[in-house]
Order: structure tokens, then C-alpha cells, then sequence
């Protein structure tokens, strides 16, 4: 398996790209093979600053850096030798199996979408989080922020994306999907969760199993939850700030680190066709390692194939 | 000030109505008098098991109670000598300042929209809660799950009752509002979102900051926070899920015990032309008491003298 990294995404890059990549790789010293995309000089200096054998690596030379603040589609047109743009080339030409950024997340979401591509029949792709557990599981969130506003036919199919993802990435059988909603009938909600809810019902396309509330998308109800963007997102990013006032409280458990956004990794893009993970752009070296194991695990899970299986869109 | 308490409301009541209500005047042994509604022998009853001068409290004896399992309209309109019933009679006569209810919140939303009645001009009542934080002030989260779909002008209208709310029921001058969103751009958000920005940037009618996303909900950025009652309500319920997940872990703090419904107390009905606080069903007696005080609050801020104000309909 070869993974592509953006050495250059992230606030503390190439840094701590180069040294996560590294952790990746002590975790993983055998199968897979990192393709890191950036400054081939700035990327030896870390190797040699932090005595890392830099054979280890395949680097694809690059010139050009997306930033923060530049426009996602403008730079992404323009700087066309940027490592978001030349890590998307190797993915669309199955250089790679898989490419994962902590870079500008609007860049990676114009590369996901005019290069890697929507797979025909999606009607929007979706990114998806992992909402922990207590119990050392966690629940696949779905959609967390890239469509605010969703019909209820797309979240029927965020329903379908969220089952295959939790099934074949997290080995859940048949996952047990649940729609975020304000109580447990299926007459509660707004218009349209009330509306999806009559869609999901009864579905042969994934196992639903009702709403879910507020209280339990920590809880052990559904394997997946769907919500639109607007509310995934509010719902992810206040479980984000328990994770910093817990540790403004000084309390710690492994609990609040899985909601730690700078710890926890980062969020694959679902209903494209390609392996593409976005991170945190405040990502240590120990959240380039979990980004990359999501990566792998996204791709070993070989979603788009499940995605056009479901659609009929393979032979 | 004359607090009417539902003595029947909630699961472990009249014993924890009437040991709360015990709770509050031992607090505030003078200025108040608690109007219980219920079962006078069971009041009595509870009175005598723990040792409680009777003679503290008014009785109003009712001979019916509302359930949590009775449909909420038909209850409200057949069990006329119910605790809730009569409570809102006192109410509506102004025989009592403000009535408080750990009972079935249906009934006590009828009662508050056909007894109490809405403020003409209000488009929508709503409930309100405190998001705390960590400097032990909180901030207004409202809607927390009365109208899911929310139009802008009533958006509009929440930011300014919320205003109204966290200014003379918690003294916070010139109250900071924020729009509960998933980025802090105004171009940021669902269309309905996007709609309210516009509307609310350049208020005078309040003190408008921009956005809130779901990091900042119990943060220090604004006052008020406004959104629709489904996402209030998703928000509120994992928050409550926080408080059991810290307590599974043996984590205390008491940021824990105020986002947990069972201490917290309750939330006012407002835009209703009176002071109504609806608790939590599995409310204990600390909650009762919080639920008193939350309702001392309510009556002393006279929120519906100030929402008549900006309506202009006082002179």
C-alpha cells in the first residue's frame, strides 16, 4: 500500500509531517510505503535534525506551498507544482492509494472534488468523524461540515455512505444507523429529519434503527449517526471543547484525547472517487501518525468500490 | 414574591417537590412564600417523615395529577383540578408571581401557551438554558428545542429575548450575542443561518458579535447564544451526555453538575405573558431548589414587562 502525505500541510509542517510520518512507520515498519509531497530540502534537513533515515521515505519533490490564507480554488489552479496539487496528480494517475493532508482544507476539498472526482450517483460527498465511546468504540458522525444544508434523499445516502464506512473500515456488521433528531418518535425533528425519517424507515439499504438524541451520540445506540452538516459540525466541534476543558480542569482521560482534534487525526472525504483524508491543521507529529493510520484503514476498507457496488456502478 | 410549585411534578414527587421547596426557604428564610399545588395529605406526609414545618408553605390542594404518560392538551383540558391546572389558574389570576413544574413539560407548554398565553408580537415562545463556563458565569443558549424550524425573524426575535433574558434575569449589561454557526465568516452556514447574519448585523435592538461555532458554546465570547431548537437541543443533550460520561469516569467538577438536568434546575418558558420554569422530570430536591431560584430569578428580572417594552406595548 502507498500512502501520499502533504509534507508541507499543517501549521508546525514540514516538521511535524516528517516525524509522524516516521512514528507511522515504527508502528508500521512493513506493507506500506510513505510518498511524501514538498520541499525535498526542507524535508532532508528534519530527517537529519532529527536522525531519521531518509530512505525510508519516497519524496516527490515540490516548489510551491498552499497556504492558509490563500483562495482554495484560485491557488489550487494556479500553483500547480504545490504539494496538494502534485500529491492529487499521483492519486488520479493510481500513483498512490491514498493521500492525506493537514494542509488548507478548502485546497483539499477542490483536489477531491475536480480532481479525485465525485463518483457518478453521489449526490454529495460527506466527511465523517469518529464519535468516541466510553467503552473504546467509537460512532461514525456524519455529515460534520461540508453540507450545511441536506435534503432528506441526501441524508438517506449519508445513511448508505456512513453504513459502508462503519462496515468495511471499522469492521461493524450490518452497523446499526441512527438519524440525529430531538427525541426518540418519528414525528419529533424539523421538517426535514422529520421527512428522512420516513425515507430511512423500513430502508433494505442499511439497518436504521430510529433516531438518536443529543446524549447518545457517545452512546452505544447506533454505530452510525447522520445529520446535515450545520448540526455535524456544531455537534463535532462541541465535543472538540470538552476535550480543552477537560484539560483546562487538568483532568485526563483517553476519552477527551479521542475528541482532541489536534490528537485524534483527521476526517476522510466519502463519495469520491479515491482515498483522500483531511486533518487538523494544528496537528502534531502523534496527529500525522493517526491521520496516516486512517489512511490506511480508509484504504484497505476500499470505500469508492462499495460506494459504486451500491450505486450498480461496477459490473 | 410568591412562587407557585407544582408539588406532583416529576418522578420522585410530592417527596422531592416538598423537600426542595424546604431546601429553598432554608436559603431564603425571608421575602418569599412557596405556593405548593398538590395533594395536601401527601404534602403532609412528606412534611411529617422529615421533620418540615408545614406552616412555611401555602397549600393549594389539587386532588388530580397530569402524568408523564397522559397526552398533554387532552390532560391540560379534562384534569381541570390537577396541580398544573390550578397552578396556571393562580398564575393567569396573578394570585402567584411565577409557577414552577418538574411535571409533564407538554402540559406546562399548554398551560403557557393557552393560560399564560403568548405576548402579542412574540412569533414564537422559546426556552432558554445556561451553557456554563469554566470562570463559573454561563452563557443564554436559546432555542433549546421548542421550534425546531426557525425562520430569520425569528432568529431575529430570540437574539433579542435572549438579550432581554441574560440582562436583567443574570445583570449582564449590554449582553454579547452570538449566532451559533460552523464557521466565523457571515457567509458561513446553512441558508437560514446565513439569512438571520444578515438581519442581525448592525442591531440595535441588541449587541450582536457575529458567529459562535460550537468550540466557543461555553466560552467567554458571547452572552447570548441563538439558534434553532434543534440544534439547542442537540447542543443541551450532549452537553448533559458530558456530565454522565465525566461522572462514569469518576471525574468531578462542578462544570459537570451544571450541565447535568438532574441539578440544574430549568429552563423558562419565554415570549409567554408570565414566569413559567419547566425542570426536569428526574429532578432530586437540590434540583427543585435550583428550579425555585432559577424562578425567583425569572420573577425578579420581569421579563415580560421588558419584551412588552420592545414591543412597544406598554406606554
Amino acid at each position: 500500500m502507498r500512502i501520499g502525505l502533504d509534507a508541507m500541510g499543517g501549521d508546525f509542517a514540514p516538521e511535524v509531517t516528517v516525524l509522524g510520518a516516521d512514528l507511522f512507520l515504527q508502528e508500521y515498519p512493513t506493507g506500506y510505503e510513505l510518498v511524501l509531497f514538498g520541499d525535498q530540502e526542507a524535508i532532508l534537513s528534519v530527517c537529519r535534525a532529527h536522525q531519521i533515515d531518509v530512505s525510508r521515505f519516497e519524496i516527490v519533490p515540490t516548489t510551491e506551498v498552499i497556504a492558509m490564507g490563500d483562495h482554495p480554488a484560485k491557488a489550487y489552479a494556479q500553483k500547480t507544482d504545490s504539494s496538494i496539487c502534485v500529491g492529487y496528480q499521483h492519486l488520479a494517475a493510481r500513483k498512490i492509494d491514498g493521500f492525506a493532508s493537514a494542509g488548507s482544507t478548502g485546497a483539499m476539498m477542490v483536489g477531491a472534488m475536480y480532481t479525485a472526482k465525485v463518483i457518478p450517483g453521489v449526490l454529495r460527498p460527506t466527511i465523517a468523524t469518529i464519535a468516541p465511546r466510553l467503552d473504546g468504540k467509537g460512532n461514525v458522525l456524519l455529515d460534520i461540515g461540508l453540507n450545511a444544508d441536506c435534503k432528506p434523499d441526501v441524508l438517506y445516502q449519508y445513511a448508505v455512505i456512513g453504513s459502508l464506512y462503519a462496515e468495511f473500515v471499522y469492521n461493524i456488521p450490518s452497523p446499526r444507523v441512527g438519524l440525529l433528531n430531538i427525541g426518540s418518535e418519528p414525528e419529533k425533528g424539523d421538517l426535514v429529519t422529520k421527512s428522512a425519517y420516513q425515507l430511512m424507515d423500513g430502508s433494505k439499504d442499511f439497518n436504521f434503527i430510529g433516531n438518536v438524541e443529543g446524549h447518545e451520540i457517545f452512546s452505544d445506540k447506533a454505530d452510525v449517526i447522520v445529520t446535515n452538516g450545520f448540526v455535524g459540525n456544531i455537534v463535532l466541534k462541541e465535543a472538540e471543547s470538552f476535550s480543552h476543558i477537560a484539560k483546562k480542569m487538568g483532568l485526563k482521560h483517553p476519552f477527551f484525547d479521542r475528541v482532541n482534534p489536534e490528537i485524534q487525526g483527521g476526517t476522510p472525504v466519502l463519495g469520491i472517487d479515491a482515498n483522500v483524508i483531511i486533518g487538523h491543521g494544528a496537528s502534531n507529529d502523534i496527529a500525522i501518525k493517526n491521520m496516516l493510520k486512517i489512511t490506511q484503514q480508509v484504504i484497505a476498507g476500499n470505500i469508492p468500490a462499495k460506494i459504486k457496488k451500491y450505486l450498480n456502478l461496477l459490473a
